[in-house]
């Protein structure tokens, strides 16, 4: 691909607008705290629509208002008007690593002319169906493959993949237990 | 909301359908394996394109094709095109045990009037930044509000929701620790 760059951005990232944010995040943890919040309404079958109205950053409030849709496959009972909440996971998990690799790339002065990353996974639908209690409902493991070009040595690109191991919020996400609670209003 | 019904589409599920898939994929557990594919491509800082092209359930390829578009907010170093890769997640998580609601709701012959999903959680930034090594790149957890509307009774709901912490699978994918593994290929 064709990115426009100057050494101030580099990957059409600000590196330093990064070490800036570093710094202060360093000298304030608490401006360091992001909130995030969606609602998702249901549209019928298994449709639905995601709202993103804003978010929270070092407890100011920052607008913003973005759709994310999901629909199951005819083959998992759904219209197959958007992608399902499987790929949406995936694609959080991708997209999120990327950030990583660009931000990484970037504080190193590493040109990048291309990035991509593939993941697969299997889930074993009887535990969905509550067929074999045996049977976990998500996925046993994911996969991803990294493929990436630039101006780096292998050892740098290979220093940022392992960062990104490290540090990615969404990869952390999934490979670590998060805890979840609820509550449930009726009526 | 309003929706069309039919009794063999209680809020537009097919819950006949789904009897019929948990009856084969019990005769032949292959036949509920679902293979999920996501590759997604870097667009310049942090933008990306999450593509789906296609899907595999029992052994078959089944084609589809849809893009899942994301940024970071400009006060995480982005352009704010497009939902962040931690509100795809959530959204991910609310679309998943959405569907579960709906067929959990339509398997009790309960009518859903409407279904919303509200989860927010937190990431304390100097896990990503790599300031602090005993702080988590991730969520330490998130909270979701389910509030749920229909002519089933409190328990109904109850079981309907227990159900779904039970059996979603994305909500396993975040509650539960998944093994990932990756291949960096560089050049």
């Amino acid at each position: 691909m064709t990115t426009t760059q100057t050494d101030s951005k580099l990957n059409g990232f600000d590196a330093e607008a990064l070490k800036a944010t570093m710094a202060a995040v360093s000298a304030d943890p608490a401006q360091g705290v992001a909130g995030f919040r969606v609602t998702t309404a249901w549209k019928g079958g298994t449709r639905s629509d995601s709202r993103v109205k804003g978010f929270t950053l070092g407890g100011r409030q920052i607008a913003k208002d973005f759709t994310i849709r999901a629909d199951e496959p005819e083959e998992l009972l759904g219209g197959n008007a958007h992608a399902n909440p499987q790929e949406l996971l995936i694609a959080a998990l991708n997209a999120c690593m990327l950030v990583g690799y660009v931000a990484g790339a970037s504080m190193e002065g590493v040109r990048l002319d291309s990035l991509e990353i593939e993941t697969r996974g299997e889930l074993d639908l009887r535990g969905f169906l509550g067929l074999d209690p045996a049977v976990k409902p998500g996925c046993d493991s994911l996969h991803y493959s990294v493929r990436i070009r630039g101006d780096g040595t292998p050892e740098q690109f290979r220093k940022i993949h392992e960062s990104v191991i490290a540090h990615s919020p969404n990869r952390f996400n999934i490979a670590q237990p998060i805890r979840l609670t609820s509550d449930l209003v009726v009526g």
